[in-house]
C-alpha cells in the first residue's frame, strides 16, 4: 500500500468514521433502547443495553484487529451518543407498535453502516480484503448478537423467522472490500454500499425472504 | 507519568492486587458458586461457574487493555482461589434462604472491589482517567454478566427489579480514577472507594432505589 | 526454548494444525449444524451456528494469546470447511434420533482435538505449560459454550445431566502440556492425547459419570 493511498484511505476512514460510524452507533443504540422498552427495563437498563448494542460490535472488531483499548473506551463521543440516544427514547416513549417498526429500521440502518465502516477500519489496519470483509460483517452482526443474548433471546442472525440478516451484512462488507481492493473506495461509493446493505436487509424483511429449512425438520 | 509516580503506582497496584483483587475474586467466585446452587448444578458446574464469574471480569479487562495472556491464565493463584471457593461452598451447602442473601453480599463485595482494582490496573497500563474508569466499571460488571448469561438469566445489570447496579460500579471507578489523576490514590483511599461502592450497592438494594421506567411501558 | 526445539515444535504444530485442527473444526461445525437442526433454524442459521461453534474456540484462544487477527479470519480454509459442513448436513438432513447421537460424537471429537491443538498453539507462542493447558481447555470448551449460549441453552459444560465435560478437556490439555514440557510431544503422542480425551468424554457420557450435587439442593 503506497503512502499516498494510505493517506487517502486514512482521510476516507476518518470521514466515514465521523459520520457513518456515529450514525451506526446511534442506530444500534436506538435498537438496544427499543429492545429494552420491549423487555420492560428501566432507564438504566435502557442506557446500558443501548451502549452494549451500539459499542459491542466495534469493541469486538477492535479486539479482533488488536486495537487496544478499543475506540469505544478512548473516544467517549460514541459512549455519550449512546447514552443520549437511550435517554431520548426513554423520554419519547414510543408505543408498542411504533417500537417494533422502529427497532427493525434502526437495526437495519446500524447493520448497513457498520458492515461498511467495520470493513474500512479493518482494511486500513493493513489486513487483506477477504479478512476485512469478514471483520466488517462481524462488526455489523456483533452488536445485535450482544443485545439479543443479554436479553435472553436467540440472536436475530440465527432466527428462521427474521429473514436474511447475515447475508446483507456480508453483501455490504464484500462490496466495500472490493472497492477498497481496487482503489475505488470513496465516501459516496461507501455510502452506496451501506445503502445497498440497508435496502437489501429491509427488502428481505418486508418480503420475508427466507432460507430453506432442512426438510426433515417438518417431521420433528 | 514520572518514573517515581510509576513506581509508587506500581507498588500501590501490587498492594491492591494481592489483597483487593484476591478478595474480589473470592467474592465473585462465591457469587458464581451460589448461583450454581440455585440452578442445581453439580460440583463441577459449581466450580466452572465460580471460575468464570471470578475471572471473567479481569479477563475482559486484560483483553481490552491488550494484556495477553490475561493474568488469570498466568497467575494461577486466582484460579486456585476460585476452585477452592467453589469447593468450600459445595461442602458448606447453605440453605436456599442463606444462598440468596449471601449471593447479594458476595456480588456487591466483588463489584466494589473490582471497580477499584480494574480502574487502577487500566490506569497503570498508561490509559487516561476516563478510559480507566470505564474499564474499571466494565471489569466490575463483566463477571456478573458472564455468570448470568451462562445461567440463561437476563444479567442483573439490566434487570429493573435488581435496583441500581452499574451506577455504584461507575461511582467507585470514577472516584478511583479521580484519586489516581490527582495523585491521591493510596491503599486506604482505594479501600474507601471500594467501601463506598459496596455500601452504595447494598443501600440501593436494601431500599430498592429504582430508576424510572418509561411511562408507556405500563400500557403494554 | 532452543531454536531446534522451536523448529521441531513448529513442524509439529503445523502437522497438528493441518489435520487435527481441521478435524476439530469440522467436528464442531457439525455439532453446531446439528444443534441448529434441533432448534429448527433455517439454512443460514445452520451455517452461522456451524461457523460460530467451529471457529469460536479458536478465536477466543487467539485473542487470549494476543494473536490478532485470529487465524479464523486470515486462513479462510477453516471458515470454508465450516460452511461446507453446515451445507452438507442441511442436505443430508439426519433424523431426530440420529441428530442427538451425532451431536454427542461430533462434540466429543471436537473437544478432544481442540484441547490438544489449543494447548500446542498456546505453548508454541511461548507460554508456560500450565497456562498452555488452561488455554487448551478454554479453546476446547469455548466453541460449545458459544453454540449453547447463542441457542439460549445453559452450556453443556455447566449442566449436571451432561456428565463430565470440562474434565476430559482438562485431562487432554494437561497431558499435551506435559508432553510438550518434557519434549515428548510428537504427532502420534498428540493423537493419543486427543483420543484419550475423546474416549474419556464418551465413556463419561455413556456411563453417566456425574459429579456429586450439593446435598441441600435436594431440599430445594
Amino acid at each position: 500500500m503506497s503512502s499516498i493511498l494510505a493517506t487517502e484511505l486514512e482521510s476516507a476512514v476518518s470521514a466515514v468514521h465521523s459520520l457513518g460510524e456515529m450514525a451506526g452507533v446511534i442506530s444500534f443504540a436506538a435498537s438496544g433502547a427499543l429492545m429494552a422498552v420491549r423487555k420492560r427495563l428501566d432507564l438504566f437498563g435502557m442506557v446500558v443495553l443501548a451502549c452494549a448494542t451500539a459499542l459491542g460490535g466495534g469493541i469486538i472488531r477492535d479486539l479482533l484487529i488488536g486495537r487496544t483499548p478499543p475506540a469505544a473506551f478512548t473516544d467517549l463521543t460514541f459512549l455519550i451518543a449512546s447514552i443520549i440516544t437511550g435517554g431520548v427514547l426513554f423520554v419519547i416513549a414510543p408505543s408498542r407498535q411504533t417500537t417494533r417498526k422502529a427497532l427493525e429500521y434502526a437495526d437495519a440502518l446500524g447493520l448497513g453502516l457498520f458492515c461498511v465502516t467495520g470493513t474500512v477500519i479493518a482494511y486500513s489496519s493493513g489486513l487483506g480484503a477477504p479478512t476485512s470483509a469478514l471483520l466488517g460483517m462481524t462488526t455489523a452482526i456483533g452488536g445485535g448478537v450482544i443485545r439479543d443474548v443479554l436479553c435472553g433471546e436467540v440472536p436475530e442472525v440465527l432466527q428462521p423467522d427474521s429473514d436474511l440478516y447475515a447475508i446483507p451484512a456480508l453483501f455490504g462488507a464484500a462490496i466495500t472490500a472490493t472497492l477498497l481492493h481496487f482503489d475505488l473506495y470513496q465516501s459516496w461509493t461507501g455510502l452506496l454500499a451501506a445503502a445497498g446493505a440497508v435496502g437489501f436487509r429491509l427488502l428481505a424483511h418486508h418480503y420475508h425472504w427466507h432460507a430453506p429449512v432442512a426438510r426433515h425438520i417438518t417431521n420433528f
